[in-house]
């Protein structure tokens, strides 16, 4: 069965094709600039000789996967012979409220109880549901399957969820922890499990997801007790661009003393800070450590604030489990930032937590990184949300 | 040498008279309601029936110390016979913002720096001062010093006290965690040094000031290095009317929902919050307790949470110290929570914490509560911000 998965933002688009009787990748790609300037689709393919570019105006989600769909079935650098190849769909999803606890065929109903949750999430959901309503009108005997960030995050204890705020805020605007990147916690904590050879129901695993967007989560048992994004990604650990976890009386007094209203100060705290608004130089955190080897001071109190929090936070749900048989590391920081993994797991030794300087000193490969007396096992683990979407999206279309 | 020791409040103070010969209370009162109708004074001595109270109209500070004086020089139930046999005057300042990181003299320079502090605690440095500036009138020749909530956190390395937000935010505003409840993180931290019989600057001890207000702090080497409360003391736990942590995007998402501004989202977060919010009970926790014992959901619900975050910090701060050798727990419901504390501490074996049911079966006593063969040692210790606050009056008055 081959399974297009697509992953849909506002202007933009990645897709991949997966052969699931092996769990291959056949082709894959990005389309950016949908309905702007400059639209462009970038097709890779295994052996192909560079990238397959296609340059024409995609004034909308539906010409994007109109082209997406003629790429994949391109004589020369398609993968499949014709678009009938395609079995089911599967789309990541970002919000779905309380209403999904794990995935789900794409029905009118479905579609509906998503666009309830667009409040939820206003800036990601309706970009999603758009590439849904474009591959209904395109393929519309193909089955599509929903694949929600938060849907792994449903298992969490209600002491996990609930904010100190007034129980009418939860009743009427569904404000709790929702929790983000579901999928690849999901993901990693399964692989780990693999990997250590014990059946995940016996483990305790602090899987932290270190991208642009980051976020931890406690997974005990197989299921998520508790996780570090909220509402919103913009909880938790500092990222690229967000603040993260700040005392939240600063938003007012912020607000005051800039004049800002209640979309400015949004702005300010998911696209203006950060890293990138901690030190004024990049959102990457690559730029940030060259500055910082460079001796730019912010950019080294940047990086030292930002592995205080991931300690602090692998210490919180060592605490929420009562203790820890692994630490995962993924997404691109996580797979990548062989130093930051360093400075993380550093003075770790209390919970038994000892990183191997030479098994560290890899980049983007599933493997242990710990030392072999490490009572805590520590993991780098690629993530691949793709396939979890691909596997969920076979065994629901069937 | 006889010390008053002043904590004013925008309409309310406290006090006590302590001789520091012995550091023995001499005698203490509250006077509520200063500057509105129904202002009354009581006092209470060690060996008086009952409490001495006034009922007088008091229309500002100034009149409240002067009948503080009347009372504490009083022939019948007073501790001194006159006036003069007050040396000094501590204050608590709550604010001190980077300027102060220990105790210091009153002096024109340094009220005038308390006042440069009053934009981050403009509820508490402005009563702080009314009472400075009234005891200065009235007392003109007598040394006065100034305790700060926040000094104690001033050792904080920057990765803990910065956040993840534009760096112009610190530079112009000074937007940095401070923290508060030093006086009594600080005095609560020696007590537990003296308890175990080992020097300070050897401990690792986590603090937990669990009031109304609610904080935990991180004492390495008997150095405060991280703290729970932040710019102002809404980060942090869930306290009894206080949100505490949250997503601070709920924060601009709440206000367009109910159609707040700044100042109102900052009364909702303050004063409409905490478990009071969470329950629509009370903000009291004996309150909570006894709603959850009826079976009310929410309630139950409410403490869970709290505790499941009070865990949760200790293994944040377990993390940052890379160890812990104590934890300590103070203030009203850290004294007298003998449920809450059972909560806290249990399925915490994996920190080395076990708690002893029977020791824990206290309230407001200083005391060891784990068990003899815990490897982390659970301490009851009394806070005692007055004597603190007296100390330091003494040491830089002389």
């Amino acid at each position: 069965m081959k399974v297009l998965v697509l992953n849909c933002g506002s202007s933009s688009l990645k897709y991949q094709l997966i052969d699931m009787s092996n769990e291959s990748v056949l082709c894959k790609g990005l389309v950016e600039r949908i309905g702007i300037d400059g639209s462009v689709l970038k097709h890779e393919k295994d052996g192909l000789d560079g990238k397959h570019v296609v340059e024409v105006e995609m004034k909308d989600h539906k010409d994007a996967i109109k082209h997406v769909l003629e790429a994949v079935a391109h004589p020369e650098v398609g993968a499949v012979k014709e678009m009938s190849e395609i079995e089911a769909v599967g789309h990541r999803i970002v919000h779905g409220g309380e209403k999904f606890a794990s995935s789900a065929l794409l029905t009118d109903e479905v579609i509906e109880a998503i666009n309830e949750c667009v409040e939820l999430a206003p800036l990601h959901n309706p970009a999603n549901l758009m590439g849904v309503e474009a591959c209904k009108a395109i393929l519309p005997d193909v089955p599509q399957v929903g694949v929600f960030d938060t849907a792994f995050h449903q298992s969490m204890p209600k002491k996990a969820f609930i904010y100190g705020l007034p129980h009418e805020l939860y009743t009427k605007y569904g404000v709790r922890r929702y929790g983000f990147h579901g999928t690849s916690h999901l993901y990693v904590s399964q692989k780990a499990a693999e990997m250590l050879g014990k059946p995940v129901e016996e483990l305790k695993i602090v899987t932290c997801h270190l991208g642009n967007g980051a976020s931890l989560t406690a997974v005990d048992g197989g299921k998520s007790v508790d996780t570090s994004m909220g509402l919103t990604p913009l909880e938790g650990l500092i990222m690229g661009t967000r603040c993260g976890d700040i005392d939240p009386a600063i938003v007012p007094f912020v607000m005051k003393k800039e004049g800002l209203d209640a979309d400015g100060i949004d702005k300010l705290m998911n696209k203006q800070s950060g890293v990138y608004g901690m030190t004024g130089i990049s959102s990457d955190f690559r730029d940030i450590e060259d500055a910082a080897n460079n001796g730019d001071e912010k950019a080294q109190v940047a990086l030292d604030a930002y592995c205080h929090k991931v300690k602090k936070y692998i210490g919180s749900y060592v605490a929420a489990m009562n203790g820890v048989d692994a630490i995962v590391f993924t997404a691109g920081l996580g797979e990548n930032g062989i130093s930051m993994r360093e400075m993380i797991c550093k003075d770790m030794d209390f919970f038994g937590i000892k990183l191997d300087a030479e098994k560290n000193n890899v980049r983007g490969k599933e493997r242990v990184i710990s030392t072999d007396d490490s009572k805590v096992k520590v993991l780098l683990i690629p993530t691949n949300e793709e396939l979890m979407i691909a596997r969920d999206t076979v065994r629901l279309s069937k």
